[in-house]
């Protein structure tokens, strides 16, 4: 099987891309960016450039049999600064992606909407896939129009796509730096001695899936060849005060917070109902927050040793 | 008050100009044609240009108050053969006009949305506004998305958005040669002594209102202050076969119907649940379908006795 990971320099694509190799497919790459240090590229045939950029799709989707598209040209706090770069980059570009695919024959599409962001604030939590979508941020309403475009070509009958929406993931390997990934940041500050930043009260609360349990997931959900949509979450909500203690408690760090005032674009609980993907695909998420946040602060320690050992 | 109505030499537009003249507003028109000849536009002010042109909205947007918008570059059946076209001209377009309306203070917005689309197939009938909105065409999909960015808009504090939902309009005025439209196509039909078509069985069940009950609730929920969504319909079903033996006893023809296959976009039933503009803004829709089709038929042969005079 050929595939084509879109976005598979990404915290979540390279990992992707890692269990992809191993269990024998080829696979391409499409990543604006150039490929990062921390992984092994070995067997993976890497493009940079833009997915909505003609020529690079002539180069990339040549025999391929299926496409995972994990690129966006933002996050939500960019997009809502910005909706038409969201709309020119996420929503036309996902449309000239879909073109060339279509030309090409190409029908398996795995596409990662936004478990956090298209529902906005739930009328129930666990929230279901069934719920309605009323996203409160730009970000949130391109993927919820991407999504309804996706059922469009379905029904046209050119198109298999199955939908990801991911709650919060985490895991090693996400940027610490970055403007997305509670875990990841949090660990980050621990690390290097500092405190957090946290927006409201800290009792806005979340559903964080490690990274593996997520990859596991995409792949039951793509090889079903069911065209569905699941929810990718633990199932648990976490607020971030909670988050806070948990990291704590691993790292034996002090970890201070700042509480700063509540952003416009962040709904307030956001835990997803995965009860589809375990009855539809046999999936369990097997890591819980307190065994993921411990495996994922050993990674960083490794990590900042090794680094240590090459500088010195 | 000046306002702007975007789209004003349309159907709707115009009539919805002729209100707002007749009551003393100052009314500004923004239009991609040139005006309608069969209309009086004495005291308007019109412009023809493109909503999305950045000098266009220069010139009209000048002290206006308040902003109408019932442009669409798309119906329903072209949206889909070109989604790119629809994001382009309408999502991308409006967040154009409304950025132009916000670096001038402007916060009034009546946007003129979809009930016919927005909701797909409906879970219930009549649907109120609170169902969940998921679109089955591209026509729909748009609407959304810039309903959702409204939304986000008037969070962000300087929106105040009025949404109104019209299932099908109907009246004196409406192109009789034009794709959307069944009571103006047919009446047409009657007119010319021709059949229709009609896309699958008949049975696809619509919501008609009549053009002055839709102008009488977009101004009163416009007035209101609110920044509310309104569904506007007759809050009655009637199927396609229906319509068609309501305008063969009004006009006395005969009206042969031919039947063709159903079209992927089009919803089965769409009925609107009116409640809430009754309720909140004491509108009732006064005119049944039978009187429309009669008031609409009436004017249609006036027009033509009148054309027929002009040409003998």
């Amino acid at each position: 099987m050929s595939v084509l990971v879109i976005g598979g320099n990404g915290f979540i694509g390279s990992r992707l891309v890692s269990a992809l190799r191993s269990r024998g497919d080829e696979v391409v790459v499409l990543d604006r960016y150039p490929a990062r240090p921390d992984m092994d590229w070995s067997g993976v045939t890497y493009h940079v450039g833009n997915f909505h950029d003609a020529p690079a799709l002539d180069q990339v989707l040549s025999g391929v049999d299926a496409v995972y598209h994990l690129a966006s040209c933002t996050v939500p706090s960019t997009a809502d600064a910005d909706p038409l770069a969201d709309i020119q980059g996420n929503l036309a570009g996902t449309h000239h992606l879909l073109a060339a695919m279509r030309s090409r024959g190409i029908r398996r599409f795995c596409y990662f909407s936004s478990g956090g962001t298209v529902y906005g604030n739930p009328d129930v939590v666990p929230v279901p896939e069934t719920h309605p979508l009323r996203p409160i941020s730009s970000y949130g309403i391109v993927k919820v129009a991407i999504e309804h475009y996706l059922a469009v070509f379905e029904r046209q009958g050119w198109l298999d796509p199955v939908v990801i929406r991911p709650s919060n993931p985490y895991g090693p390997g996400q940027a610490t730096g970055g403007i997305q990934g509670a875990v990841a940041v949090f660990l980050g500050k621990a690390l290097a001695g500092e405190g957090v930043q946290i927006w409201g009260g800290g009792e806005t609360i979340r559903d964080y899936i490690f990274i593996d349990d997520l990859i596991d997931l995409t792949l039951r959900a793509c090889d079903s060849g069911r065209n569905a949509v699941f929810n990718a979450g633990s199932g648990k909500g976490i607020s971030l005060n909670e988050l806070c203690a948990c990291i704590r408690q691993v790292t034996g760090s002090e970890l201070p917070a700042a509480y700063q005032d509540g952003r416009a674009f962040d709904v307030r609980e956001v835990v997803l109902d995965v009860t589809l993907a375990c009855r539809e695909l046999g999936w369990t998420p097997h890591t819980d927050i307190h065994a993921g946040i411990q495996r994922t602060w050993r990674a960083m320690k490794a990590h900042e040793a090794h680094q240590a050992g090459m500088d010195g």
